[in-house]
């Protein structure tokens, strides 16, 4: 249920489609756009926030997505270029009439066209930084001089500090006689006589302070800088541990050059959790739903093709060990069990691990004890499902020393499964690599490896 | 680099570990507690955020943390508790000495109690109820009152409200008047007469705008409320999709009862997100590295049992095929290349499935082009990688037909994982199980079986 500006258009149900853009709604607007009704889109589009715009335009075809803007045009709103995802926004470009993108992107603010520009090509910046005001255009081109996923490209150039022997009075009228406040901010900076932040005061504290208190008196305890060249993901990160609303940015020298807000880090968190999650799986994680088969295809493709050669890798394990297979068929029918279990086990580690190590939970201080315990938990599970499993095998086969052979071929993998998915991810980190973006095909090789080598070493040696 | 209040004891270097505990901190605070030096454990600590603290008594053993809370005590802050994860948190309550635990949480906002409360058993709970006042306790049950997890037990009671038809003069000379304002509030929410929130203001445009304009001339166009039941993943989602910073709480009749504030919901995001990842890789999402061995083996326990019953199911479909594999070992050789590309393709589209209908880029709207381009993707690549494999396997054994066989049975088996990856998912969802929750091992049970099946029926027909 939503007041205020009443939000047609969107699944306000309390159920897991909260906020999904309704099936009806889409059908109304592609159909105004089918018959080229102008009017009655901009009376459909006109309730939907930008970024439900933004999906909506991601979630048709292109085909309708180039009539839908090209009928929209004059209404088309800067804000929805900053909520599209890269492919489709590049499209959306190059889709727009150059004036109508010129006014779009004036609209915005300085973070947004920094945000805007840096995923463009080329080509497509120009256009951009060409639709932009003399003064605008000079502070998007530095912001863009600043390092890729860094501070300084996140940060806002507009920010409202005040001198720290500043009382609550002074503050106050100073705000008051100001003519260009930015749009949103919550905190006024303090400042030494160098343009250094020494603390920071929230509006609503400085509106529940009598004149006369000294606003160092009512700073908050709790301050955080951020360093221009800082990567996003550790601003994200300060964000959250420390709870910050916003953030000074300051340069080498320790000046103030900008203001992190929680709205962008907290973007910065959600993309960070996604690379994650896709990198993990082995995904491209530049990829999305609105990308060519061709495109997904080869997202994909590499890291296929490092699972078949790893997979490869694992299959050279079992034809060393034919012969023994040969003599015993039941061997090839038990050893993927084996490999699976370990690839499981090792992959829950792994995924512990990587979040730990992203969330500083798992550091040199404890890193030893958490290794430890892991073994501990690979061993425990490993005699468990051992048991488990050589029971299984005894009443399929009947071969007592073959439940034996795969209990005891479980429990080691399963201790080799810990190991690798702690080491590995804690190896990657140490060479500066993303532990969640290589580890799933050496964590499964250890184990498939691991796994087929001492089932069917064991087998080998024991049974035949 | 930081400045203001001196923050020693964090890594405030560029690299991958900005922001951890350092690590030489950690050892001068546990020698401090070896030779019971009460005064250089509080000089430690100090500088230290809660935030911190907490990490700290998370990555110390448990013995190490009794006697550190016990020589800390007096200082022991509230807002530590609030940070700690579950079961740590439950050990320190137990530490702490009673009036040392009144003390820290008295200091607490209403929210950080609910939060705290929330988790705890029933006689902690009773501990921290006891501690509290009269009217902060009958609060705090109330919030407990509602839906765990919902917007009802995330929000604030302290709200900060106008009526709509003041002015910017009226309502600040109303907050320079007021003696209780909460202390962090960004935005004031204007109320009709029956008290629905119909917009708000943020703080800096009211102090950037004149004494006579009325508060409704500079209302935030975006306004969104958050029913008080909604699930706090919903409330998470509208806070990114539509870049709140703060949003009002109504009741069943529309009327304001509290507001949720971004760093709430970006508490919530990283939970969130925590909880996918931890789910997909089949680990009890409550787990916490300071478990102890047997918690955390039978955290893992779980999913590896379905896991291993998935896996015999595997084996079952070699298992009919064992007089094929018998006559013609190196189909055991290669039978586990094609399922571990399934399961890896499978995973790939599970995963971007899973974070679509997270992020709602995957609808009803869009549902059927995502699957015939999900197909054509698997398709695509498993012709790619068939042939590829094709090869190799000509290469390795030099028969033909293996080489035919194992092409097929690659293509198939990719269409299938892109089927099962994106449908399993899907439907779990439509019945409203979380799709993170189980969909990796029906994916690759799906994988293993058809790409067991089809490599072993096919070498069957063909080969023998």
């Amino acid at each position: 249920m939503t007041t205020g500006k009443e939000q047609a258009g969107i699944d306000h149900s309390r159920d897991d489609d909260a906020y999904a853009l309704d099936r009806n709604t889409v059908a109304a607007i592609l159909y105004a756009v089918d018959v080229d009704d102008r009017d009655r889109l901009a009376e459909l589009m006109e309730p939907l926030h930008a970024a439900d715009i933004a999906d909506l335009l991601e979630q048709i075809n292109p085909y309708d997505r180039a009539r839908l803007i090209r009928l929209y045009d004059r209404e088309f709103d800067g804000e929805i270029l900053s909520e599209l995802e890269e492919g489709v926004r590049e499209e959306v470009i190059r889709v727009l009439r150059p004036d109508v993108l010129a006014d779009a992107v004036r609209d915005l603010e300085s973070d947004d066209v920094v945000d805007l520009l840096e995923d463009l090509e080329e080509p497509d910046q120009e256009t951009i930084l060409g639709a932009l005001e003399d003064a605008e255009r000079v502070a998007a081109q530095q912001a863009l001089s600043y390092p890729e996923n860094s501070a300084g490209r996140l940060m806002q150039r507009e920010v409202v500090m005040a001198p720290e022997h500043w009382t609550v009075g002074q503050a106050i009228d100073h705000l008051r006689a100001s003519e260009d406040l930015p749009e949103d901010f919550y905190h006024i900076i303090l400042v030494d006589p160098r343009l250094r932040p020494v603390g920071y005061v929230t509006l609503g504290k400085l509106m529940g302070t009598k004149r006369e208190v000294p606003l160092k008196d009512i700073a908050e305890e709790e301050f955080q800088t951020i360093p221009i060249d800082q990567d996003e993901e550790d601003v994200a990160y300060a964000f959250k541990q420390y709870h910050l609303i916003s953030a000074p940015v300051v340069d080498q020298d320790g000046r103030l050059v900008g203001v992190i807000t929680i709205d962008d880090a907290m973007a910065v968190l959600d993309e960070e959790h996604e690379e994650d999650m896709l990198r993990m799986a082995g995904v491209d994680e530049d990829s999305s739903l609105s990308d060519t088969i061709a495109e997904t295809a080869r997202g994909r493709a590499t890291w296929l093709l490092v699972n078949l050669f790893t997979a490869i890798l694992a299959s050279f394990v079992i034809d060393f060990f034919a012969d023994t297979i040969d003599q015993m068929v039941a061997l090839a029918v038990l050893m993927p069990i084996v490999a699976s279990m370990g690839g499981n086990a090792g992959t829950q580690t792994m995924t512990v691990t990587v979040r730990a190590i992203a969330t500083r939970d798992l550091t040199a201080n404890n890193a030893l004890r958490v290794l430890v315990r892991e073994i501990s938990v690979g061993a425990l599970n490993g005699v468990l499902f051992g048991l488990l499993m050589a029971l299984v095998a005894g009443i399929w086969f009947g071969v007592p020393m073959l439940s034996a052979v795969i209990g005891v071929a479980m429990v080691l993998t399963l201790v080799a499964a810990a190991l690798g998915g702690i080491l590995i991810p804690m190896a990657l980190d140490k060479f500066n690599i993303d532990p969640a973006l290589a580890s799933g095909p050496f964590v499964t090789t250890v184990t498939d490896v691991v796994g087929f080598f001492v089932f069917l070493g064991l087998a080998g040696m024991v049974l035949l």
